[in-house]
């Protein structure tokens, strides 16, 4: 199922994460990416291009043929793509924890909390997708729409309906957006509503293995598109259930995902549906859900035992911050979840999140970051200033979430989110468009003139910026109209209009 | 100075706030605008149009001609604006607080708070504008920018320049966009740096002069642009200009915009610097500048006592909810300064703020009013659940202070903010774009036949939502996509292409 695509090679300036701390920034370089859409040379500086200034979009000539010569490779062969001036090449976003099947319902949640707003708003939504004429028309708009946002990776939440489901991971090999797909188990019939759930603990386990039949099917290596269990969270299912799927998991090494600690309600219900167990996350480890490839989402309320446990464990965490102010859920403490040695990357959480965005994921998660500085961390003991300060993230460290953590998060550290050779080309062209010009008169003339131009979003450069206030601008005032292009391994899955 | 502008009729869908919890939809209606760009006749309902699914973008050529009949208008004097199917007219939006001159530092503020974001950001910059090249550059990007946004009235904060205060006077006026524009007044040897401040208090007020009359020269009966006096705060301030200001209020009755209470170390500062005053409120108070015409912006950590004496005096409050979160200041409390008889409106304080939006701040207030409700309210008794929750704002209730919540701060009530005969025609043309259609086979086509579509923004409709529904998703995924045209006083000051 590997496709393949023309070989490339990338011209101009690279910008990634070299750290949770630090971008790295990668002027005149050089990537070139082979047929399989992998990295397989990384020349750092001296390649000319854009980043020195010559802003012609063409590229070096003499570099790129010396290149070309060092890999064998023949001019005929190979695509050469520049960054204009201003431009950078940056890693694909990785969006760890999404609902597709809640898309059309974003923004719309009113004033509800978690458990109100999913009998509300979110099951008669999503039972509503077994109509498969319906799921292809949401599934097609949330993956066109992540993609166009620079989205090149989604762990998605699709719907307990296997037909449906297979849908979701059809659109995504088709649209050519990497992604795990989640068949959603809940088949406790004390808390599932009647109208969408699995009947039995065993129909569960037999529709999930149905998806991951078809996964295996239309990409048998799990290239693009893998299966994820599902186990929507531990309210929704029955211990029978949790432990079938953790018993799958053993046997076919699967990646898991769930949600856990959003909110104080859904923590109390988990309390009172588990007595015996010693906590929520306890409730998961007891049912063998918690393993080193388990994402868990949210993780607003864990406790220390907690969090010991899911460190202990290997568990991995999909931050969603806007999801998580907009349902009065909580604030994670991002900061808190690393001190505990703990992997953390961002998710849109789709309907819970208003956003497509994983960069407004990454804008919220330092705004978030803020309040928990200003709130404290729920420790209960007051904090030092310089404590509290410590709390907040910088641009560096939410667009390592947005990327690199991201990947972590989703055992994908060795394939995507960041510019190395053996990495797969999974990345977005992000640009500005041109500085703010001088003004002449009452600036009246110059609006006209921008009447045929490309709208280049919101991002306004005057030049002076340098490239860290740049990002910080990107991260900001930034959103999919700055995102040029993107490719996903290698294959070009969006351009925006006029940049084909 | 009354420029003219031809009569029009608008056709459609008008939503405007009914109350501060209630939006008012007003379908198949028309709205006749006069030569001086006054609304002269509101017909509720019977007009036909897109609201009842024409979508011809023609009108009802019946029902107009009845209008102007009614009028006496004759058809060839007269312009006809018809929202398209889905399209809706909004009042335009009202930025109660923005610093044009640090427009191009927006999303740069690294980890700072207050004070030291003064220090290494802020003042640096505003000082470089007395440049005149570089301020007609800055402030011709801020009004354009904000104008797309929706932005119809904005109360500026200019620099100490004189040249440069009556030059954003001047663009405001020639690009169309109703303005408060202020001089900031600082001239505290103390706090102020050497390099940017007043050289005295007589200085500062005989330079506020000259930019008051400055913009009675270009618009004589401050009918579009108009002064604000512009103290920066009480710490940046002497007795003696604050003194000065207060009687050049009484004097000529013109509006002041100032800070108050935005940081804890601010508070602190303010106590140091003015001892035996009995707050920061009283400190303005003890000056002459709490006014019925004073907007203060951010009001965070304002104590009971305070509120009362802001009240007293029918000063007003600019929620500045992306700044607060932003530079860590803290959290305001909208529902509690409400409950206390304190009008409140949005200011997205760029460049404390990040974005140029006032819907964004709409959004950011939603979602700070969820970090009060997670947080408590700062008066140290513990909520209720019920009380803690009743801090939530409403999706009408912030679209009400993104309106005529921002009129009422600004004294405009009158003339802005809704759909009245007797208000001036501010308004913005909202629309989504096409709903998603079906799909066929994997969606690879139709993408392509979207490449010479507009790009109609991030709100995808499904056609299914309800009014309500849309209008929560244009507050929480919507952007200056969505604002497809713009009028201040009946003229068009800013259209997206293809929408002239």
């Amino acid at each position: 199922m590997a496709s393949q695509v023309r070989r490339q090679v990338f011209l101009g300036t690279f910008i990634h994460s070299r750290s949770r701390t630090e971008l790295e920034y990668l002027h005149d370089s050089a990537v070139c990416v082979d047929e399989h859409g992998v990295i397989v040379k990384v020349e750092r500086g001296g390649c000319g291009g854009s980043g020195s200034g010559s802003g012609s979009g063409s590229g070096d000539t003499t570099s790129s043929s010396r290149l070309l010569q060092s890999l064998g490779w023949s001019e005929g062969e190979v695509d050469v793509v520049a960054c204009r001036e201003g431009e950078f090449f940056f890693p694909g976003f990785i969006d760890t924890h999404v609902h597709a099947s809640q898309y059309p319902n974003v923004g719309i949640f009113g004033k509800t909390t978690l458990l109100d707003w999913l009998d509300k708003y979110t099951f008669p939504l999503e039972a509503s997708l077994s109509d498969l004429g319906k799921a292809r028309r949401v599934y097609t708009a949330c993956v066109r729409r992540t993609l166009r946002h620079g989205t090149t990776t989604a762990a998605y939440y699709a719907t307990v309906d296997v037909a449906a489901t297979n849908l979701l991971a059809d659109l995504c090999l088709s649209l050519g957006q990497r992604a795990l797909v989640g068949r959603v188990c809940m088949d406790s019939e004390a808390t599932c509503p009647s109208y969408y759930r699995d009947e039995s603990a065993a129909e569960s386990l037999e529709r999930t293995r149905q998806t991951i039949e078809h996964v295996r099917a239309i990409d048998p290596g799990f290239e693009l598109v893998g299966p994820v269990l599902t186990p929507r969270f531990a309210p929704s299912c029955t211990g029978e259930a949790m432990r079938g799927l953790a018993e799958m998991q053993r046997e076919m090494d699967l990646p898991v995902q769930t949600h856990i600690s959003e909110n104080r309600g859904e923590v109390a219900l988990v309390e009172r549906l588990f007595r015996g167990s010693r906590s929520y996350a306890d409730v998961y480890d007891a049912h063998g859900l918690l393993t080193g490839r388990t994402v868990l989402a949210h993780a607003v309320h864990l406790s220390e035992e907690e969090a010991a446990l899911v460190r202990d464990r290997g568990s991995k965490v999909a931050h969603c911050p806007c999801s998580n102010s907009s349902l009065t859920s909580g604030t994670a403490r991002v900061r808190w979840l690393w001190g505990r040695g703990i992997d953390v990357g961002l998710g849109t959480d789709m309907s819970g999140g208003y956003s497509p965005s994983v960069l407004e994921a990454a804008r919220q998660a330092a705004l978030v970051s803020r309040h928990v500085a200003m709130n404290g961390d729920g420790e209960g003991e007051a904090e030092t200033e310089a404590e509290a300060e410590s709390h907040k993230l910088t641009v560096e460290e939410v667009l390592y979430l947005a990327t690199r953590g991201g990947a972590v998060v989703l055992g994908m550290e060795d394939r995507v989110g960041g510019f190395e050779v053996g990495k797969q080309w999974d990345a977005q062209l992000v640009g500005f468009g041109r500085p703010v010009r001088d003004q002449d008169g009452d600036g009246q003339q110059e609006e006209d003139e921008d009447e045929d131009e490309e709208d280049e979003g919101n991002v306004d450069v005057f030049g002076w910026e340098d490239w860290e206030e740049r990002m910080a601008k990107w991260l900001y005032v930034g959103d999919d109209r700055n995102t040029k292009k993107v490719w996903v391994r290698g294959r070009l899955v969006h351009a925006r209009r006029g940049r084909w």
